[in-house]
Formats: C-alpha cells, structure tokens, sequence
C-alpha cells in the first residue's frame, strides 16, 4: 500500500488542525462549517501538504469537493462520525490465467485508477492489481492485469519529457509479456500524449490504448468503470496495432468510441462523450465487452513485434492562433523565442492577415517552417481557392491537409528532429506518418446539434 | 457602375499579357494553356493588377478558381469566345413598396454579394440594388433593399478598426429609415465580427444580421440566395433586436439557422453549415420565408429607437492557446510585448501548466487581466472542482464562463476601455453583456456525430 498520506490527517496543519482536534473530527467524518454568515455541510477531505494551511476540504452532497477558508471565527461541528476508511480490500486469488491477455495497465496520474478522486486527495487510489480488480471486479474476467506507475501528474502539466518517459513504459510492456497496454491518463491533455505515442512508438504490433475519467469514481455519474473496461477490452482482444483512445460515446453508459490516436480532442469540459474523432470516422466501438469495428484500416496486431520509442522531439515550436487584427510583430516574437517550428491555426481554409506575410517570409528564410491548420477545426486546409492562401503558399507555408492544430503541432515537433531540411520537413508535415491525414475525408464525418426542441 | 477593372484584361501584363493577345483570348474565354508538360482548360478569369505576374487564373470545370504559371515554353489556344459578360441588367421597377420593411444591405467584401466569387476576381459583384435583385428576385418580394459598402476585404483581413467602420454604417441605416439591416461578410472572422457589433451597439432596437457564403454563386452548389434571402427575412421581418448570423443549417437547401452573435463559431474549412451556436441553442431558423424561433428570451424590436456605436476597443490583448510543455516565459512575452490583457485558452474545466503561474502572477500584479476559457469550446469553466483551477483563482485569474475563446477576447478588447480597475474588468467579464454568457447551460447543447455507418 503506498498511500498512507493520502488516508491521515497530515494535510492539515495549525489552526485549522487545532479546529478539527478541538471537534474530534477527522477525515471522513460529516462536519458542520460556520463562519463569515456561511455554513458548509460536507465530509471532510484528505488533502496534501501542499495546500493552503488555512482551508480545509469537504465534499458535499453534490459530489464536488469545495475548499473552505478557515477565518478566525470559524467553527467546526461534528455531525457524524464517518465510517473508518477500508484499508485493505479482500485478498483475490490472482493466478495469471493463462487462457487470457495480459494487459498491463499503465498510470499517469489521472483519475481514472482510484476509485475517488485522486487530484483532490483521493481516499482509494486503486493502484494495486487487488485494487483495480476490487474496483472494476470485471477486469478480471478480460485479462491478466499488471499495473505499472510512469509518472504522477495531473494531465495538463504533462511535457514532451513525459511522453518520452511513458512511451519508454510502453516499450518495456510490450516487448515482455503484455498482449497490449492501457495508459491512464488524465483527459485535459490526453489527445496530445495519444498524437505524441503515435508518432514516437515504432514498429507497434500490439494495441497502446489511452483511458481517462470525466468524473472521479466517488461519484454516482463516474464514467471509470465502464472506460476502464472498455480500454482493457481493446487492449487485450482487439487486434488494433495502433495509439487509440477508448471513452465514453454518448452521455449515458451504452457504449465506448474508439479513437485513433492522431484524429482525436477533448471537445467539452465536463461531459463524459467529451472526445470526438475529427475529420474521421472512429475505428470501432466497445458494447460491454463487445467490440464493433466500423472499419478495416487500420494496423492490425501481430503475435511477435518488438517496439521502439523513437524519442526525439523538438520541444521549441509554437501554436499561434490567429486573430483579426493580431500584430505583423507576433511572428518575429515567436523566432526571437527561438522557436523551431511555428504552426498557424488560421481562419477558414488556411488563411491570415496580410500584415503577417513578411514575417512568414522572414520565418521561412531563416529555415523555420510555418504549417497551416485551421481554427475551424472541421474540414481541410485548402491554400488554392482564394488568393490569400495562394499568396501563403508561395511564401512557402506548408499546407496542414485536415490535421487537428493540436496534432499539427505535436507532428512538427517530431518532425523537426527527423528531417535534414526545410524540404524533407515539408514532404513529411504532408505524408500521413501515423493516420493523422486522411487521405480523402468522408462527406458525413461533422456534427451536428443535439438539441431538440419543445413545440 | 463601380467594377470596370474586374471586367477587363487589366490585371493581365507583360508575357501573359501578350500570350494573351496572340491567342486572341480575352477574360471570359474558354482556353487551353500548355506548358511543362501539363495541360489545363478553363474559362480565363479577370485578376487584379496586385498578382503574380507570371501567373493567370482559370476557373476549372469543377468551379474552383486556378492559378496557372506562365513558363518560357507556354502555349494558350483559345478553345471558345465566351458570352460577353453582360454589363447591364434589366431596369427593374425599384419603386418603394410602403407595405414593405426597408432593408439596408451593408456590403464588406465577402461573397455574398456578388453573382461569381468576388474574392478571385468576379464578373458580377452584384451590388447596386437592381443587380441583387436580379441575382436573388425573392428579396423584392421581402424587402425594399438598399446596398450600401462599409469597406471592401478579404474576411481574414478584417481589423478591429474595421469593425468600428461597419458599426457606423449600420446605425447610420437604423437610425434612419432601415427597419434592419443585412452585412455581407465573409465567413473567415465572420463570428469575431458578430461578436465585436454585439458589443459595440448600444441601444439596438431592430434585427442586425451577418450572412456570408461557403460557395462562390457562380456554383451549382452556391449557399448565398438562400442565405441572403434567409437574412433579409431575419432583418425585415423578425423581431430580433439583437445581432445574430444567418446560414445554412444542414447540407441540403432546407432551412438556416439564426445564430446568436455572441454564441457562433465558424467550426467547418468548406461545409456550408459551417457555423454552429455553441454552449446554447440557435434563436430560430428560417426555412423559405418562414421564421421559426425556438426561444422567447431574446431581446425583442421595438418601432423607435436610437442606436449608438460604443466603438472603444482595446487592440492589444493577447489570445493564448496552452499546450504541453509551453515555455514558462511565454507571458512575459506577451506583457513586453505591450498586451493589456491575456485571454487564455487552457484545458479542460480552465487549467495550464503550473510553470505558467509565476508569470500570471506576474501579469495581474501589473494590473492586466487574464481570462480563463477552454480549447475544449464546449461546456464551462469550472476552476472549482481541481487544485490546479483553485491556485489560477488564487492568483487571479478570471473565469471565462462558457464564452468562447473567440468572443472572450473580443469582448476584453471591449470591457478594457470600459472598466476603470481590474476589479472592474473581473465583474464585467463574468456578466452577462450581450448574451455571451449562458446562465445555465441545457445539457443537450453538445453535437453529435453526423456518420452512417455502413453494416
């Protein structure tokens, strides 16, 4: 067990300790706030030492957790006395089944492994494969379950460093026994990571399959269990040798999409069917453990494979979007930076304001090369309709086809650490290197509103 | 008459020019160009004077407009005279029809206003008032039209300073004798635009409309009669006192949507329902000349009034999308670069990576605000729920809502030369101006996937 700070009362300190010693009140108990007109109900929260010494942390009953400051006048009531956190959990008989996958399950940090929320000082970080399967009792029914930790941070302070560190996790997995890898990962990010392994992982034979949580599984809405599931579905059953990602595809608890790697975003802060696959069909879906491919093409497994992570990135390299008006200054700024690599996100097919074009100019004399993407985010990049994009591509921007900005951006990085020169960078930011081109988009891959409408 | 110079060969010079002239091919014409072992047949297309001029225009079979390179060894043969392009219509009886709204057509430049693309050098910009009936008869049975020309760009060169010159021109017309008014735009930035007058009038009384067109209207499959038909009816015979955008609603010819200026966003390169309302519902829709609104709480038109132009914005705010690993001194930048606001666009429920906070701390202690709003664009910030949003409150930054990215930086650029301190600027963009914030969001306002799947 490696959570012992988590489950004491160690995260708060001074007064407000003295406040909840004078109540007799620890973590788990309900309590009573008052102070500053205001009353809070709520269960009071492990937190870490990190924090402000002078708020404490209660759940409410809405499931989310508030942070309280604790004023000089303040009083805490004991309400109930919470029942004494469950320690261990039953001892399962985990005999690798031989007949089953191995699926080794690797963390980041995010939510998805604990069965409450784990960023905001989670009680039961299920981290141990007792854990997991006593959390999701039917992991144990798909496969042989290894977990692996490569880092610990919640997703948007993950780095380029970080990717390079759980891809070299991934490796080690899948050139020993793993018929297949799931990350754990928070979501804020995770489209990135899930682009940045699909271009780093060389040779991959087997399914690399990114999970997150929209809602810590404290919650009854908890979207963990059945993601969880599903990942573990398609990582050891499918035959997908490819970066995927496996959430929620509708707000209620039917069914999982999964993503390719390099054509998925977060697409809303809070639904658990955040993630859309753009410009392309998702490869399949997950019913239970059912899965439904709805295509072909994409990698398929191998029985033998090795692996490699092909780890250089070009950490300097920029996203800029673009608005009307934005000053012609904004791209010598960005190569004063000594940024590598600059990828617009434009408006419409690919076009920016003219006093932008002798900066770009500039950029691409100096060997930098500036791709072009769209803000629209739908569609493709399109430089020869209007004379704004032909005037760009003769300035030399390199045409981003109908990749993601995000997924342009990670792409360059790599890039820039793969090609001799401005020419071969131009040949590569074109090919489709990992399915993040498509090569002729179908005419019914938008969205459309769901809203319906009262008579 | 005002387009003498797209009518003729003027933009042609030089070797095009006499290529040209020996092949006895004149704009219009349907030609052969040969050369560098490739060969391609169009109509020869007029061009400005400000081109390339190794280089003429044809428009393909396919309607797309081509730049084709002039070399050394170029043959061109004329392959058919053109019809000579017809300079005048037919003199319609334009008498006022009292019975009828007054709707003032308020030209930028986009496409909407013309019979071919006025963007590649157009035969027809239809813009006297004859020429937009002859173009779309329908709006003479709506309206009595009246065109009037705010500037004359490229959308994606549209300026704050621009913006101002269009909302002049549009309380000129409402505070005369326009029961509403119609502004062709082009698609690229035209939400930033809608966005930007929905902040700038003060006092509106009648229905302000934007309309452009994903399809030049020399096209079979040309969006703009109908989307201006759509608009017109919005303008002259709704009761929208607010500034609203009018476009296609689906793939096929059945209806548009009224789209709130505050909540829209271009989210598709080249599909005609390109624009969608984000975080809420579209106000009604238009199919034919039938208005259909699904809400009652929008502001309603009122006989008289009298509309101003608050027209101060603040140029230099700054428009930040967070990724991985940005460099922690990307802030700093954006300060010395003299930005008086930072409008982030962070992940998930509103969060960046911790490296950053130094230098927002660095930022509010300077007195510049920065906003919080999500590259997710649907759902809300919540900095609430996780560690990482608690500290950016702490340090002070201000949540965005549910705005877009988009419109939250246009409305800084606004609220900064309306609000006195930072103190100021925090309320006012957390307050509902112009309907950018949705109080509560209806669960259903997400999008779904629109693709078949085939069994």
């Amino acid at each position: 067990m490696h959570y012992p700070k988590l489950m004491t009362m160690s995260g708060y300190r001074d007064r407000v300790q003295r406040l909840l010693k004078a109540a007799s009140a620890n973590v788990g108990d309900r309590i009573k706030v008052e102070g500053a007109g205001r009353t809070y109900e709520g269960v009071l929260m492990p937190r870490t030492e990190l924090g402000d010494p002078n708020h404490l942390v209660l759940k409410l009953q809405s499931g989310y957790n508030l942070g309280v400051k604790i004023g000089t006048s303040t009083k805490i009531k004991l309400l109930e006395k919470g029942k004494p956190p469950k320690l261990s959990v039953p001892k399962l008989e985990l005999k690798p089944d031989p007949s089953k996958p191995n699926v080794t399950i690797i963390g980041t940090g995010g939510t998805i492994a604990s069965r409450v929320d784990y960023r905001t000082g989670a009680v039961f970080p299920a981290f141990t494969p007792e854990e997991i399967y006593s959390a999701v009792p039917e992991l144990a029914e798909i496969a042989n379950i290894k977990v692996v930790e490569a880092c610990n941070v919640f997703s948007e302070h993950m780095t380029p460093e970080l990717w390079v560190k759980v891809g070299k996790a991934i490796v080690k997995e899948l050139n020993s026994a793993a018929s297949g890898v799931v990350i754990a990962h928070g979501t804020d990010t995770l489209g990135y990571t899930a682009a940045a392994l699909s271009f780093m992982l060389k040779g991959l034979h087997r399914p690399v399959v990114l999970v997150g949580s929209q809602r810590s599984s404290d919650r009854p809405s908890s979207d963990s269990a059945m993601n969880l599931i599903g990942a573990v579905t398609v990582a050891g059953t499918s035959d997908i040798a490819e970066v995927c990602v496996v959430m929620h595809g509708s707000m209620d608890d039917e069914f999982c999409l999964i993503h390719r790697g390099t054509k998925v975003r977060k697409c809303h802060t809070s639904r658990r069917d955040t993630f859309m696959s753009i410009n392309d069909i998702p490869i399949g879906m997950v019913r239970g453990r059912e899965l439904r491919l709805f295509r072909g093409d994409y990698k398929h497994a191998k029985p033998k494979g090795r692996v490699t992570v092909d780890e250089k990135f070009e950490p300097k390299v920029a996203l800029l979007k673009v608005t009307p008006g934005v000053p012609s200054s904004i791209i010598d700024s960005v190569l004063k930076a000594g940024n590598k690599g600059i990828v617009l996100e434009g408006t419409g097919l690919g076009h920016v304001p003219e006093p932008l074009f002798p900066g770009i100019k500039r950029a691409v004399a100096k060997g930098v090369p500036v791709i072009m993407t769209s803000q629209c985010l739908w569609g493709r990049i399109d430089m020869k309709v209007y004379s704004t994009g032909r005037d760009l591509l003769q300035l030399g921007v390199i045409p981003g086809e109908d990749m993601l900005p995000e997924v342009a951006w990670v792409k360059l990085m790599w890039v820039l650490r793969h090609a001799k020169n401005l020419k071969e960078v131009s040949k590569l930011m074109q090919c489709n290197l990992s399915g993040e081109i498509t090569p002729r988009t179908r005419p019914d891959v938008f969205l459309k509103p769901v809203f319906t409408l009262t008579p």
